[in-house]
């Protein structure tokens, strides 16, 4: 375990602002641990030793990786760039075509997700946040056609209504060929409204259009496009691929995070049930679940802030074959406490333990994917952030 | 932050096996980290830099501590030994008068506390499995008097009905000068069994006698002794200095450990509703709470594995004033994830952030208490156990 040569004392220290409240406005400090060179080597429980590698760096608050046919890596970095990866390298110009986005706080560009028919068409799916007018904004979802420099062929999909809610949103193309996609409300109360977007998992034709069967598409009062409400704010969503069943990751506030088996027409509760509280401190509900409500899949208290959802199919990791990877951005809100958190299953898909994984790096963990190769793949969190690639270590 | 020397890579494989069921029964192994040398310096949130004493070592299964008036520390071994602790160095020979214990897995000798008056009377109280008849044990609350060689006068003051439930047992007095202790019941229906003491907090007067203003003490069917029930493996108990409220910490089995706040009568719901699921994975309950149930105060979901519980109330950590302290001897099930918990509060006395201390050691914590002088004192949960000392570090 070379934890040595895997911290690097920064010189900065992080001030994170608690959620400002008259209760809790001080900032908290503690120092930055940059990421260091590696590789590292870690002791893990089952799979035993791993080597963690950092196939590139100096990516500017990257969200979402996409591995092409061709061994190029797409990564979206927050702040509105397309950036790519070619023969371990990555290219200092971004790609071209992604429009305009709002980088402000947790708004920006999300997740980026190939068709499933790219090799044919070439085509590429993303989220972000748009600008609109009187200093509203949405979450939209949009496609391109990827060219060498960049994408072309740029439209918008999907608009959620005009609104001031922040939160990000993942994509996840059905094993029907529908476009999954999240719509976070990190406050208020749009996730119990029906004719609202936010606080929804969405579910649209691979052309943006609304399908006959979704739930509510007959039903009075509410967006056909929705497919599952009573969210707060998703950043992760995945098909398990042995099964084809829906799973998401959902932030709760200060505590409560989870992970949902999405199913259609159901409501996940947010805020009328959580097992969190507010920032300030006061429990989110007088109850962590009510009748009416879907029961959480998996849970964390205190928080861990999921974001990246995988579970891992393939054959370089044998023992976390099945397991469910999650990205974890912060413990009990405080910074410094990044990690990729491993949930295992029994053969019924009920949860036996989990394991907090390169916690040493102390890095926030955006993003967990798997790659072509078999490998876990990383995304950190940071300013100055990373794409890490995890194998088994001899 | 000197990494290096807190790690000390051990030889040993601790194969840890899954409570035997059908679903899990697979041994997981992970290589055990030993304790070095120390001091170790650590960066933490809000109260910035502290060191890490290994104040003395060779301990087996140590559990509880007492400090003494005369600077001695009594430190309590599970095997069945009274250790003390003089001038900074572990006296090689066990104090006499401890009677024999059932030291099987986690029974033993528990918890240790002076008597309010122990200046005047030198009574000490300590909880322990006493073996019976026909494979049958009882936790049993007892008091010695301390000489020089250790107790005399030795008495069991109180002893659970034989039955064969495991579990450890805390005591605290309370401001009333009345002994409140936990008995356990990890397993079975005891808790909700108001004809057990097992799964139950109990209060005596110092004298083992049951005092007439318990809160059953005149209802059909109650044992008198108890206090509260609905209750698992609570390895924590302690009076927040500033209120007098009591809270205990408890123990689920896979997710859903708690720390309680007390009251006298209440059920705290156990094995009725959890947070948690069984060790082979499914829930314990069909949902986290219910209606005439106590609600948790904190909770954990994946487990720490609580043991050991303090407010703290010095001076010597001006940022931790307040904030309650819980040792953890694993997280999400897995060996090497041992930690010290803080827990941060509002005014309201509701939580606002937690965070985990010390986890680089890798080491279980079994008990953590405030010391006469104002630092923070910690036993590991090893069989080469320790008592560590935590001040600020410049």
């Amino acid at each position: 375990m070379n934890i040595p040569s895997a911290l690097k004392l920064g010189l900065t220290v992080i001030a994170i602002a608690i959620v400002a409240t008259a209760q809790a406005p001080q900032p908290i400090g503690i120092p930055h641990i940059g990421l260091g060179d590696g590789p590292f080597t870690f002791d893990t429980a089952e799979q035993h030793k791993i080597r963690v590698t950092v196939v590139a760096r100096g990516l500017v608050h990257p969200w979402s990786l996409a591995f092409l046919p061709d061994g190029g890596i797409l990564v979206t970095e927050r702040p509105g760039r397309l950036r790519i990866i070619r023969d371990g390298a990555l290219r200092p110009e971004p790609l071209a075509g992604i429009p305009s986005v709002r980088a402000v706080g947790t708004a920006g560009l999300f997740d980026i997700v190939l068709h499933p028919k790219f090799a044919e068409n070439r085509l590429v799916y993303f989220t972000y946040t748009k600008n609109g007018e009187n200093g509203k904004f949405a979450t939209t979802l949009a496609r391109g056609r990827l060219g060498d420099t960049g994408l072309t062929e740029v439209r918008d999909l999907f608009s959620a209504e005009w609104n001031n809610l922040n939160g990000g949103s993942r994509i996840a193309f059905g094993p029907d060929g529908s476009v999954y996609f999240t719509i976070s409300a990190t406050t208020g109360n749009a996730a119990q409204d029906p004719a609202s977007d936010y606080g929804k998992i969405l579910r649209l034709r691979d052309d943006g259009s609304i399908p006959d069967d979704n739930p509510y598409v007959h039903r009075a009062g509410y967006k056909p496009e929705i497919f599952s409400m009573g969210h707060r704010d998703q950043l992760g969503l995945t098909f398990r691929p042995s099964t084809n069943e829906l799973f998401s990751c959902e932030n709760g506030p200060n505590g409560g995070d989870k992970i949902n088996q999405i199913l259609p027409g159901r409501n996940y509760g947010w805020p009328l049930v959580s097992f969190g509280r507010t920032n300030p401190g006061p429990r989110v509900s007088d109850a962590p679940w009510k009748e009416g409500f879907e029961m959480p899949f998996v849970v964390w208290v205190p928080s861990i802030a999921p974001s990246g959802l995988t579970f891992y199919s393939g054959s370089r990791f044998p023992a976390w074959k099945g397991n469910l990877f999650v990205g974890g951005m912060k413990y009990g809100e405080l910074p410094g406490t990044g990690r990729l958190e491993r949930v295992v299953f029994n053969d019924k898909l009920e949860e036996i333990r989990r394991e907090s994984l390169v916690t040493d790096l102390k890095q926030r963990i955006r993003d967990v994917r798997q790659g072509p190769d078999g490998f876990l793949y990383l995304l950190t969190e940071e300013e100055d952030g990373a794409l890490l690639r995890i194998e088994p270590a001899p």
